[in-house]
């Protein structure tokens, strides 16, 4: 089947289970594009064809004997260099190779993508420990934006290299962690939808820790659809993946109420940024969705927290102290800076932190009572050129710009999600975020399709890229 | 019946339930006893036979109409005063009442004793914020130790009004709680049974926080047999609750490993004590179990992490922070001095401990591999005089003395009982310890009860405590 890569997940899945297609010939044509685009798209860490040809002729074999080892079976996907992975060195966005024990050993999430036989592509790149929002990666460089074909401009990170495999077409399911954005922010850039599932819903064991208190594993894809059928494939909690596809598939948009805060996530956002979102939400309304206003003062007081120093500097730094001591005088010096900066904080502060984030979220939880999910631009920020945050200065202004709406989703212990809308004034993607509560996943998801339904999925609202346009 | 009291928790439940005994007779009983030695004893910080009769008349309606609403129905208990129950204030050892809301609100382990309509007698006496082993409260006096009828020797703590409760003859069954050994304490040094349950198995919801990390509610009883009965009863994980008491109740000692340690456990030890823990041991071999001899260098060195400062006293800071401000001016002077002290903590060192724990539960976690329990001395010291612990030094070098042989279970996230198996050489009774791997109550519980089966239980091993002779 030609072109069978920019078919959706499961039409796709459906064709290799029916052997109207092959995971060999689909492997092939993600490699294909790898090797047109890889090298001015700098996605991976590390490419691995020759494993993904390997598994994907096991795939078919499997398809061959009507045996199905899960939904992701045959499929080509890519990890973050933050997945520990049976075999695939680690890096973590760092300068050296962790060690292999633990951490080229999969954990659970990975494990359940190998057991159904799915395709890894390769390890992604990342910002160093996950500890940014711009995509900025001094030792190994930054991805490439493909919306920018003539600057280099921010991915997004920490999951830098997740969106932009997707746009590659070498992956068809993206694997990122989100601990104050990570998945939502290079989804949000790269025009991909990026799903951050409530904390502790996906284990994070082989994952190498941020901040163990906020860390969560995400799924990136080209769709809402695929990111819920990813997220059928690999949730643990989720009882009947058919029903739940099923049921998500046909949620109209009529009745279902979107809440619209009334000031911090829509301030000061760069131009043609609230006004695409704004213009996408008028749109659902109009096909049924019920508009709400709400005031959510927690998501800026939790912000204040994060600007205050959050919590993932000195848990990034006890991290390092434990397991990786000499690691420290290696990190990019901007990051160095931050973590180091974070040793002066007492125990007492950052319990009391920790203990304001709890209380923020319990009251934060009431807020859904009366709707369904809260609408919000996924950034208030255009994708940043690179060479705008080459000093300390500029960087840690736009890191904090960048994290603004994203990061109270994880400190208030909601769930999250970010599908592209349109194009900003510079013609850079523009995302749309639902905010559901604690254990939502399943009612985002099928609202976040209903809207997909509605508005369109990004090839068919953005267009194509430029850098890769034909 | 008379001396129903005095029978063991499952022959009273199914008197009650086939109506040869009322609940009421029983409350009736139970409010004797206390009338008789409850201001000798000072076990109570409150005491509610009215609440109890109503509950006890509200059993026996139920059990007319053959309605059985739990296995605790009709049963006269005692809850420690840190736990939040609806309409009985909550002091948790301080001088002053804590904020109704939400410290006068069921929890879930009291709301699961009030729907199978146990009856609850009263809130026992505990340590302030039960932030220490000895039982001293300088607000509200220590409870009397009643196998010192001449002197006022420490009933254990925190939870210092649990196994008094016990003994006086007014609870049947106690609920505790263990951050570092206070349910297991008190139950050693009053001779009755204490479980301390794994860490997360039992909600510490509604349950006032002397450590987040550490916390877990626990039960004293007369028996191995009644706290199997309680644990079946209360415990959310466990399947079927009679499956599990069948089972518990036929498990034979022959092949059971139990592994003494070579050494931490046993150094040190007050005159009687250790050698009264190895006789019952030595019993216990001679009627078929596998004596094995470990080494557990964890234990050691979590009590040094107890000793460094532990992370309670900076916990317990965080909370009267958040939640009780003005306090810390009002609690006992010995007690305000460590929390006070931990202020100095850096978070980098508290994560550090916390890290050094995880690790060292990891390792301890593997020595369980081979054998089935790990005996020792519950505690090193005999229960000290009152009198010999009001300088603040000695109430320090007491309470680490006291701690050392049970920190250890909490900081390896293993789970422990202690059962009494004789007096030591001034008379105050002796404990065994049995730990067990995290989650591995069922067995704990069957092996310990195997034991009591051979030792006897406390009543015919120990005989009466001399402030209760006739």
């Amino acid at each position: 089947m030609a072109d069978l890569l920019s078919r959706p997940l499961i039409e796709i899945a459906g064709a290799l289970r029916e052997r109207r297609a092959t995971a060999q010939d689909l492997a092939e044509q993600a490699i294909a594009r790898h090797d047109r685009f890889g090298e001015r798209l700098h996605a991976y860490l590390l490419w691995t064809p020759e494993q993904a040809r390997a598994v994907a002729k096991a795939a078919d074999a499997a398809f061959a004997a009507a045996a199905i080892a899960g939904p992701l079976q045959g499929l080509p996907i890519s990890i973050k260099d933050l997945f520990a992975a049976d075999g695939l060195p680690c890096f973590a966005g760092s300068s050296r190779r962790l060690p292999a024990e633990p951490w080229e050993r999969d954990g659970p999430l990975v494990a359940t993508l190998r057991r159904q036989l799915g395709v890894i592509m390769g390890k992604t790149h990342m910002v160093e420990f996950a500890f940014g929002g711009t995509g900025l990666n001094s030792h190994h460089g930054a991805p490439y934006n493909p919306w920018d074909a003539s600057t280099h401009r921010s991915p997004g990170g920490s999951s830098s290299g997740a969106g932009v495999s997707l746009l590659e077409g070498s992956a068809l399911l993206a694997f990122g962690s989100d601990t104050a954005g990570s998945v939502r922010i290079p989804a949000c850039m790269t025009g991909t939808v990026g799903l951050k599932v409530t904390l502790g819903r996906w284990s994070t064991e082989g994952v190498v820790p941020l901040s163990h208190s906020f860390d969560t594993p995400g799924l990136l894809a080209r769709s809402v659809a695929d990111v819920a059928y990813g997220f059928a494939a690999l949730d643990p909690a989720l009882g009947d993946a058919e029903h739940f596809l099923a049921k998500c598939g046909t949620l109209a948009l009529d009745g279902v109420r979107i809440a619209v805060d009334d000031g911090f996530f829509w301030n000061d956002c760069d131009p043609g940024t609230a006004e695409t979102v704004q213009e996408a939400i008028d749109v659902l309304a109009r096909q049924g969705a019920v508009l709400r206003t709400t005031t959510t003062p927690e998501a800026a007081e939790a912000y204040a927290v994060f600007l205050e120093g959050g919590v993932s500097a000195i848990e990034l730094r006890s991290f390092l102290d434990q397991e990786l001591p000499d690691w420290l005088d290696q990190i990019d010096p901007i990051m160095a800076q931050a973590v180091r900066g974070a040793e002066a904080l007492g125990a007492r502060d950052y319990l009391a932190r920790l203990g304001r984030l709890r209380t923020l979220a319990r009251r934060a939880g009431t807020r859904f009572d009366e709707i369904d999910v809260i609408a919000t631009p996924t950034l208030c920020i255009t994708p940043p050129l690179l060479s705008e945050i080459g000093s300390p200065d500029a960087y840690i202004a736009v890191n904090r710009r960048i994290v603004r709406n994203t990061v109270a989703v994880n400190y208030l212990g909601l769930c999250g999600i970010t599908l592209p809308v349109g194009l900003d004034r510079v013609g850079m993607p523009v995302g749309l975020q639902f905010i559901a509560p604690a254990w939502a996943e399943e009612k985002l998801l099928a609202i976040a399709l209903a809207a997909e339904r509605v508005l369109g999925i990004s090839a068919e609202r953005l267009g194509t890229p430029p850098l890769l346009a034909p």
